[in-house]
């Protein structure tokens, strides 16, 4: 009863201490935890299943794209991280340093990777000659390091895994294509595979990705009103290329640049889904990317054909290729439900003498603890059913909270009212100045332009902050 | 022309010169390179594409054993990787060492990861306190990075890919079944995926892994009558996690000691598969790891229909869940069939105006380039027989050349001339003295103990070398 007692209670309450409470499911989720190498996680089981699907999922939408994956060396000397000057500027300050191999120090440092840009680059430099060797449509699944500061778990660590894409084409139309084409990529699994709506576009000039000309994002919104950058993808142009010398020959033979993109989507996600969809009883994951989408509970399960009946379906279930577990242990059955509640398992079949008797179970939804019969002759197709409705009413419940997220401003009392109820994304309108973003950020308590707004008619012709004639529309919210 | 004859020469006759043949079809099958960081390597798409079937045959493997997936950090403090003493003198001479992080100097060195064995502890002494924590059987996909002087490609590099597992168990049976679980996993993996076959048993002592009590190996012959250690399961007692103060309550209250064990898997077997099934024309692949298992080459592809027809088979054997690709490229027919032989694609399909006319194709097997004709209303189905025919042969051969090179020897001239012909394995007693062992490596210019033979009578009861009682009977061989 003791540890009974502490599972209720081991999380604070999502609306009286956000932060604790993420803190809070994280550990009792047994997601991940810190290591003893400052600011680095250690992934657990839980927590890294879910990346397994989410990989699988992003991958197989990455290859029907015709994306190849590869694998780059950890290691960037120094000497190649500095040839593009902003990519080193962006980077140095955040890199880890090799300095000794064995017993020897070496004659140049290498850095471990903070992303490859460099590497890939430096490989095409050698390998791309003529337009037949175009394009080349790259991924890596890895990690990276960057030396931060100030960490939480999946939002930001010194080291995390992330998949990083690089391409480069033949033509600027091209490589700007794909560009679009993997934000686009990314949107579809953050909607379809994790529920979670977003807005997306093109970041404002001075949060562009370290040597990019363009960095599209998607901006999830978390439950306290906080936007997190979920995904970016960056388009380079020939600026970063050209400093590494990659050059081709076309058909005309006629030395020509090539034109570059780059793109990454990291175990951050795994922080939206907890933000975005969690409640006070711990995780709650959508169908698709949890790694067991049911749990059977048998009821009174010392009673006589209880425990026969329940493997006997969960044998069915696993042979109708659902991903389902079975609670036997002794732990009560209270116990058991919060158990399952905490880790976010998107249902559990209740199975009792009683339910035997009338050949049904009783489905119980996590996301809204929905209570559903279900005769035992048909559980194995009903529970697609149920799990496939699950996601999409949470995709939905999360997409109503962002439309109601979002407001406008056209003028700084507005803005500030805005945020002071700490209520999501607001779009205004914006001179394009980073000192404007500056005053706007400083009076609102730190909401930024997050993404521009390119597609609709803009709500005013005056920058917010100072007044001329403004350049931009976007959305402006807190972050992570 | 010039590049189709570029394709035929380039690689060297394999039984001219094995080492330059194995370099040659590396880079000419691309498959990997060396990065501008010495001895690491980029994994090219054809390369990393075998890994990733690879992986995903293993880790179905794994799971099915209740193997759960995690990942740990890359760097390793220093104080933490000399908690076991054998552990740190095995490894201290090659790792490398962050001491710079961002700006700032470290204040104690952290190494990048030359295997886990102590991140694993590290976490578990911290986590692990009841037997209902009991047992971890973990694994991970993941680099590691050792200083090494000499390298080739996947054989040895300074990073390399691979899956390090790790568990830790109540009893000592518990955990010894485990050493000996994974490693038939890894030999069912290595026939039945690989179609190589071997021998396997345990190393001798002074062989073992830095910090283990027993280590299990898998040695395959490759081509040139060379071993190669191709994977390894390691029991470590309760000696290595008792060295991180790992301990248990069981179910009497007592303090118990935890029993572990770790295994891993390299890209070293890509190694494998080439110097196994590889011939002078290029790669041979098995087709459970072939990217792609079958081209189809359409001959005379200018004439009207033969395009069509062909992309209406590539449709169709794509639905029925064939990796298949086509090459309508502007190459001439011999180019694309030596390309096709090259990279070790299993079988290319043949589809010109005479076998649409016959509703026929002609199938080409890679392995022994047996013409076979097929009707195409059959295709779908009877490639799958094809495919499977050639895995099976392709380790029947294998396992031939295999049977054919393990000799017996009772005299060190009998022994001394066995391996002047380089004729791989040979069973020999020895009384267990790592300098008898060293002797007989002079003798052979370079053949030693690769394991034991635990399971069949002894052909002799002295020493091949010293003659003093022997304890062991061992397969000798050269090796990578």
């Amino acid at each position: 009863m003791a540890k009974e007692k502490k599972l209720v209670e081991s999380i604070t309450p999502r609306d009286e201490d956000f932060a604790q409470w993420y803190t809070d499911v994280v550990r009792e989720a047994e997601l991940c935890d810190y290591s003893s190498v400052k600011g680095c996680l250690n992934y657990l089981p839980n927590g890294y299943a879910i990346w397994e699907l989410i990989q699988a999922d992003l991958d197989k939408r990455f290859k029907e794209t015709g994306v190849e994956n590869v694998y780059l060396p950890t290691l960037i000397p120094e000497s190649l991280l500095e040839k593009e000057a902003d990519h080193i500027e962006g980077f140095a300050p955040e890199v880890a340093w090799v300095t000794h191999g064995g017993m020897e120090r070496l004659q140049e440092r290498l850095c471990i990777r903070p992303t490859s840009e460099t590497l890939f680059c430096d490989l095409w430099a050698k390998t791309v000659q003529s337009y037949r060797d175009l394009p080349k449509v790259w991924n890596q699944w890895n990690t990276v390091l960057r030396w931060e500061k100030t960490t939480r778990p999946f939002l930001r660590s010194r080291e995390f895994l992330w998949q990083e894409g690089h391409t480069i084409h033949a033509t600027y139309e091209e490589a700007e294509e794909r560009t679009i084409q993997m934000l686009h990529v990314y949107e579809d699994c953050y909607k379809e595979t994790l529920a979670i709506p977003f807005v997306s576009g093109r970041k404002a000039e001075h949060e562009k990705f370290a040597g990019a000309q363009d960095t599209y994002t998607i901006e999830a919104l978390m439950h306290d009103g906080k936007a997190l950058q979920s995904a970016t993808s960056h388009f380079f142009g020939s600026g970063f290329p050209d400093a590494f010398g990659i050059k081709y020959v076309d058909k005309n033979n006629q030395l020509q640049s090539v034109y570059e993109t780059s793109c990454g989507w990291s175990t951050r996600s795994i922080g939206a889904l907890i933000m975005v969809h969690g409640d006070d009883s711990g995780l709650v994951l959508p169908p698709h990317v949890a790694p067991v989408e049911c749990r059977i509970i048998p009821i009174a399960q010392h009673k006589e054909g209880v425990l026969d009946r329940s493997f006997a379906l969960l044998d069915e279930l696993k042979k109708a290729g659902y991903r389902v577990k079975i609670d036997d242990s002794d732990k009560s059955t209270g116990w058991k439900f919060s158990e399952q509640e905490m880790l976010g398992i998107p249902t559990r079949i209740e199975i009792g003498p009683k339910d035997i008797e009338k050949n049904q179970v009783v489905v119980v939804r996590r996301d809204n603890r929905e209570k559903i019969v279900v005769s035992l002759d048909e559980i194995a197709v009903k529970l697609r059913d149920i799990l496939e409705q699950e996601q999409q009413d949470m995709y939905d419940r999360a997409n109503e909270f962002l439309q109601s997220h979002i407001d406008t401003a056209t003028t700084m009392d507005e803005m500030v009212e805005k945020f002071k109820a700490n209520r999501g994304f607001v779009k205004a309108c914006w001179c394009g100045d980073p000192e404007c973003e500056g005053e706007v950020k400083y009076a609102t308590g730190g909401a930024a332009t997050r993404c521009l707004i390119e597609d609709e008619e803009m709500i005013s012709d005056k920058c917010i902050w100072c007044g001329k004639p403004a350049k931009h529309m976007a959305y402006w919210g807190k972050s992570y």
